[in-house]
């Protein structure tokens, strides 16, 4: 059965009358020859491309009107049934890999469409053949969300999950995330499993895991290298330095933002380098061993989402943080201007919360440097209404700290210190 | 009279028995010796250091314990007295100079600690006796306001302002402002006064214009080397391109961001180079002549501020977005995750803002990077639910120029249309 899905008109009839269907590997004679695989196309698509997945991983769209040939090599359907049997080696280190979806964990299924998770431990193996020589690996599948859809709920569930594994014979936890939220993911795991035996290591893709130009088998790759071979733990996150095959960077969990749509070097360790540059000879060590502090582990794995991250800027209705203050939020976490500043329009409001005993913390949304309220008068004076700044904290990683703190402190006082004090490396000096 | 503003208990006592006082110079041996003025500490300070501002411009924390000598060498206080009558040289290039506050425009009174524009022309002109040289410079107090006080009313009031010029014999207009949110700043003049027939070229100043160092003074040289000699038009917003003192960037009003707290090169374009850098000798351009489309100028100073920017994150509760449906905003820009997406948990709320008409749009909180909302199945239900997808467009830009499209153009699709459109380089390609 031929699949034209998402083609209307001109570009339906093109391939109708080519008699290519949708997955199918074709070579195109337009500018130059292209060799790739047809995509299907979305709703919002015109009718004058079609789509071509290039051996790179890249998608192009080539106009039909600019085709003067095309020649189909063979249909990709016979594909999914390749999973070759990988034997076990016997003495390697364990490693558990828990997927979690996003694109990593994905696969598109040509025929319906569906994107399914991908990562049994047979279908990992035989995808990324490389990693049955260099651990043993047991994968999986705990959720599959994209991670635009992961919850504070779900944070709750991976952790008690590897906390499962505290005193297994596990030498490193991967796990496979969407890289949407990861960075909000590897926040929470910092807080909550502060001091975990075994590193926690998140691995995410940019480039969806069907394709041999997938950053997914090489993000996989280096996260295991990095457990075996790193000798530390903590939490991080291993993905591509760049858009170079050859370098990942591995980042501290709560140091770590998405700063691209869509490069593979989108993860970045904010105002510092990353903590760890991974190549295929050696892993380069950037930070001093007493990153992680917290030496004994005793998991803290509750939480209050009771908190909000207020992104300030000219024109901010007070109002609308009134209204966060009625709802019964406990904690507020500023993203202010340049050093740490709100308005004065926001002063009354700051203080009704403060009243009603609200946590409110200070970020910056330059988002690297560092927060400093004594600079000027309208610093001071937020110092005076009670907000606390947060040094360096990146905002999404104060967000997340509150809520952690909210969940597993009661006492005001002591979630004052505990936002302060640095747990998981998420201040730097 | 001694001032020892800010200084208690042990600080007080040393700077006493010393006979030194804030605004001193002094010289200080401690591990090695220090030469600079005595600041006045702030609320909140411990009564352990004193803070010398060094002449490279940096402030320093001296621990009272370790200072083995002090020695004072002048009181600054005549420094105040010393305004040099600076001649205007005929037949030079005119500029005009507003001043809206901010660091660039104050001066610290060491006497009295307020916060002063010092901007009158004659101030200006001792203060940076080059730029007396260079140009004839008309100088003039707008507004005296930190910038995060700055609202989009004090907006519409600069560019009522510069509209009064635009067929005056200046060659070019600088805007001196705060830091902390000049970019949105240059965003609405960019849209209000797009095609305007001068440049007009914001700068700021990351360290206060009162010390030599500060890098107040070759802001305003460059902005004003560049008005005379890049012939070019568009609103650009000019400040150091690193900490080097050697070399300026200048951005395009509607690509650059404050990026980090304090550093003096905090100000950067997004996914490029910046448009011009300005060193000693040259101006190099990196744009094409053809950035600023529009060149017939029509002022449009109209805007709406019921534009909310909504940065999505796990946990967000969709009651939030439900109260700014409520309030009857008119638009909404969120700030997604990665090529543009928000939790399904948001999507009922979502199709409520478009029954009511509300304008929806899709930015990154990635800053970097395009959105695209076909890659996956969420951002294909956003796509379905009516976000549009504002492309490249930085999410503090995509906030203002809603504000400003809602004031100017009634109709919704009108409004979409110009959305999308590329209005002052606030896309690109």
């Amino acid at each position: 059965m031929s699949d034209y899905r998402g083609y209307e008109g001109d570009s339906l009839q093109f391939l109708k009358s080519n008699n290519i269907s949708v997955s199918d590997s074709v070579k195109i004679l337009a500018d130059i020859t292209y060799s790739g695989i047809i995509m299907p196309r979305y709703e919002h698509s015109d009718d004058k491309h079609i789509v071509l997945k290039l051996k790179s991983g890249y998608n192009i769209g080539l106009e039909i009107e600019k085709i003067k040939g095309i020649e189909k090599i063979k249909s990709t359907e016979k594909d999914n049934q390749q999973h070759e049997k990988v034997e076990k080696v016997s003495g390697l280190p364990k490693i558990l890999l828990l997927s979690t979806g996003g694109t990593i964990a994905s696969k598109i299924d040509y025929r319906t469409g569906a994107v399914t998770p991908v990562l049994t431990a047979e279908e990992l193996n035989s995808s990324v053949p490389e990693l049955a020589k260099m651990a043993s690996i047991d994968a999986e599948v705990l959720l599959s969300e994209y991670s635009e859809n992961i919850t504070p709920e779900h944070w709750l569930q991976i952790a008690e999950k590897i906390n499962d594994y505290s005193k297994s014979d596990y030498s490193g936890i991967i796990i496979a995330h969407g890289t949407d939220t990861m960075h909000y993911t590897s926040s929470f795991l910092s807080f909550a499993l502060a001091g975990f035996p075994i590193p926690i290591v998140l691995v995410g893709s940019q480039r969806s895991s069907d394709r041999a130009s997938s950053d997914a088998a090489l993000n996989l790759i280096g996260a295991t290298k990095f457990i075996i071979e790193s000798n530390t733990k903590g939490v991080f996150v291993v993905m591509h330095q760049d858009e170079n095959d050859d370098t990942l960077a591995c980042h501290i969990g709560t140091r770590v933002r998405k700063n691209h749509t869509s490069k593979r070097g989108a993860f970045q360790t904010i105002g510092d380098n990353p903590a760890f540059i991974i190549t295929e000879n050696q892993i380069q060590k950037n930070i001093s061993e007493d990153v992680f502090k917290i030496n004994e582990f005793q998991s803290k794995i509750k939480i209050d989402t009771r908190v909000a991250l207020v992104k300030y800027y000219p024109g901010y209705n007070p109002k609308l943080l009134d209204h966060i203050i009625e709802m019964g939020y406990r904690g507020i976490i500023f993203e202010g201007t340049g050093l740490g500043h709100i308005g004065n329009s926001m002063y009354e409001s700051v203080k009704k919360a403060k009243d009603k005993g609200i946590f409110l913390g200070m970020t910056s949304q330059c988002i690297d440097g560092r927060i400093s309220m004594t600079v000027y008068e309208s610093g001071r004076d937020l110092l005076d209404l009670g907000i606390i700044p947060l040094e360096n904290m990146i905002p999404e990683v104060a967000l997340v700290k509150t809520m952690w703190a909210m969940g597993n402190f009661q006492d005001a006082e002591e979630i004052k210190k505990i936002m302060l004090e640095n747990i998981a490396s998420e201040l730097s000096y």
